[in-house]
């Protein structure tokens, strides 16, 4: 008999592995379960309706124009309306230009291509997104991850990341309502984090899915985005990712890369060659959807429910979960980040609340280096109010489970 | 004042440029154009009104799951949908497994992440399609492209390509209604195909868009993919990379691996960070689409519907191209292949055509190696009934202008 085939991977592929989150999402699927897995929108408060009108009303012309190939950089007229929407954020267009793509991570993998050769260092925030640090680990980057408090990044350990790395090719954020840590940036860190790109000339990879999703007046006035608050000449380290996964929809794969214009050709070339161009039948769709007022309107009805399952899933949490667990009240998001005491292992509080029906995401998942065993993402935006309490109790019930054990 | 800011590029981006073709595209959109560049499907033939109909009446809980993120090999019900149908066309799931790509580009991307390493060499035929070349290139992968005549790729060509790189990670091929070429290859040249890879234990990748876009029912027995020709040994040497683009929509970036089940785990490793999953939207409709007979409907509309393009273009040729002109006549797809006698350039041919108001591409897009000087491609899929014999009349004229000053 003959021997086997061997494919002849890359060097690059032979050390990837699946991530722990794919198995745990065989549960978050599962109809028994009470999820707080999922970091994703709400299934039942997408705009199905409102699309549809949009959609159903739209000229012949540009129905047909949505099954077309359209421009690798996007929809002109989506471009524009980008444009028009971060101008209100404070963003110039001197400087930046947009590029629609296929999601906000293929954005991200866009800019690891420009910039990321194997054994390069990049910055990020622990922890951080799991996606964006699967992503920089498939360019063969090495993440040194710069430890948060409640605020953001920790100034002094962000110096002294780069000091221990001062080639590292850009620093990964996300300050509004972080994913996993569910905290906001305060002014001072916002303050310092542009003065300190500035000062070392380092690009900031400022990733912001979450901008729209403030519980309060107050908080909405944080949100304005590092890159509207840069002086021009700083402004041009300053690469913005944005999504409509949140404020229209994931299944839509839209996003966008606000980037220097001097990095947009070679951007736009390694765009055609991902995948030619972005979805023009979502780009259609969210064009009507941004110019006909849609957004706007949209946005006010999901905050309040967003909300709403904060405050469910926090009056829960003071009720079932022992007093030594802390946690950060989320101003705006999907996300709840607890950390338990050092010595507790959230992946015992997980095993317990799987065997009991509930599944969330563990800290380590959110760690470059599977640091942070004593934490845990409890996301509540896609999970029925009437299950908040009940799966909080299990979790609750789980940590002292864990606790005895520890 | 401060020196500008340099940025950090990869290796892999330093060399990247754009492409002609994006330049000749500002002509073939510009209305007043007759554009025979674009490879595209034609701007009134798509459904639009019956996926409107499909969508309209999907259940409330799936259009919910179109906004919203999904598995990222695809949703459950589209590839078994995409199975069933291959299954068809001779190929077995024994042996493979299917992975929904954002358009069959993607799936390229992603075979090319899986096995090339910088300097790794690819073998393709000579025309290729752009894209995918431009894809190798930005792997740092060199072409070895090999002839074809009009029967497929040359047999001894391709085994001398292969004895100068005998370590070739794999060769890419496109046997349907080839883009650029315009021919199929006829069963001795598949024969040949398949025992040569089997002998040499080379992969292929088997790219597909055409396949059912052929104008006769002896060329459809034809079209059989190489892949549900393979026995279940040479089976595991070939992926095939299958698409959405040219039956139903470019604009829902919808495309299907098929791939050696062994290769399946780390290709989804891989696309999980291209995109996290292909748009559900688009990827809700198509399963629609198929499973309710539509898609059989459609190909039954447009295949007559490019037949009468290729008439009219070749008819025009006819008339109006010089006798030394040669191309074979295409069974399928969207192109007609020109070639001029060795010492006529297809530039001035283009330069004279764009003074006039028409536009193609010229051979040396599809050469890696800028040869094909005197070739260029007519694509009929997308240009207006009424317009095709004053456009070849023009490309005429500039062929016995060129001729004058060769």
């Amino acid at each position: 008999m003959d021997i086997d085939f061997i494919y002849p991977y890359s060097h690059t592929v032979s050390h990837l592995k699946s991530s722990d989150i794919r198995d745990l999402m065989k549960y978050a699927i599962h109809p028994g379960f009470i999820s707080f897995a999922g970091g994703m929108p709400n299934n039942h408060l997408f705009p199905v309706d409102e699309t549809e009108e949009i959609y159903h009303n739209l000229p012949e012309d540009i129905k047909e124009s949505a099954f077309q190939y359209g421009p690798t950089t996007g929809m002109p007229a989506l471009r524009e309306a980008v444009k028009k929407y971060m101008k209100t954020k404070g963003i110039s267009f001197d400087t930046h230009d947009v590029l629609i793509t296929t999601g906000s991570l293929q954005g991200i993998y866009i800019i690891s291509e420009l910039f990321l050769n194997p054994g390069d260092t990049v910055l990020a925030e622990l922890p951080s997104f799991v996606g964006a640090l699967t992503l920089f680990k498939s360019f063969q980057a090495r993440i040194e991850a710069v430890p948060m408090d409640d605020n953001g990044i920790k100034p002094e350990a962000l110096k002294q990341a780069y000091e221990k790395n001062p080639h590292a090719k850009f620093l990964y954020v996300i300050p509004n309502f972080h994913n996993p840590a569910g905290l906001i940036y305060n002014k001072e860190r916002r303050k310092f984090l542009l003065d300190f790109i500035k000062e070392k000339q380092l690009i900031l990879l400022e990733d912001d899915p979450y901008n729209e999703l403030f519980f309060d007046n107050e908080t909405e006035t944080l949100t304005k985005p590092v890159l509207g608050t840069a002086d021009t000449k700083t402004a041009r380290q300053i690469i913005y990712a944005g999504t409509f996964s949140k404020i229209l929809a994931p299944g839509f794969r839209l996003g966008w890369l606000i980037l220097p214009k001097e990095i947009m050709n070679k951007a736009e070339i390694i765009k055609q060659s991902l995948d030619a161009c972005s979805p023009n039948f979502s780009q259609v769709i969210a064009e009507a959807f941004m110019r006909q007022g849609y957004m706007h309107k949209y946005l006010e009805k999901i905050r309040p429910e967003y909300k709403i399952r904060r405050d469910l899933v926090l009056e829960a949490v003071e009720k079932y979960f022992p007093s030594y667990v802390k946690y950060v009240k989320p101003k705006g998001g999907f996300y709840l980040w607890i950390e338990l005491p050092e010595d507790i292992s959230a992946t015992k509080v997980l095993d317990y609340a799987i065997k009991n029906g509930v599944v969330f995401v563990s800290g380590k998942s959110f760690a470059p280096d599977d640091s942070l065993t004593n934490a845990f993402r409890i996301a509540y935006s896609n999970v029925d109010l009437h299950q908040i309490d009940r799966g909080i109790k299990v979790i609750g019930e789980g940590i002292r489970e864990a606790m005895k054990t520890a």
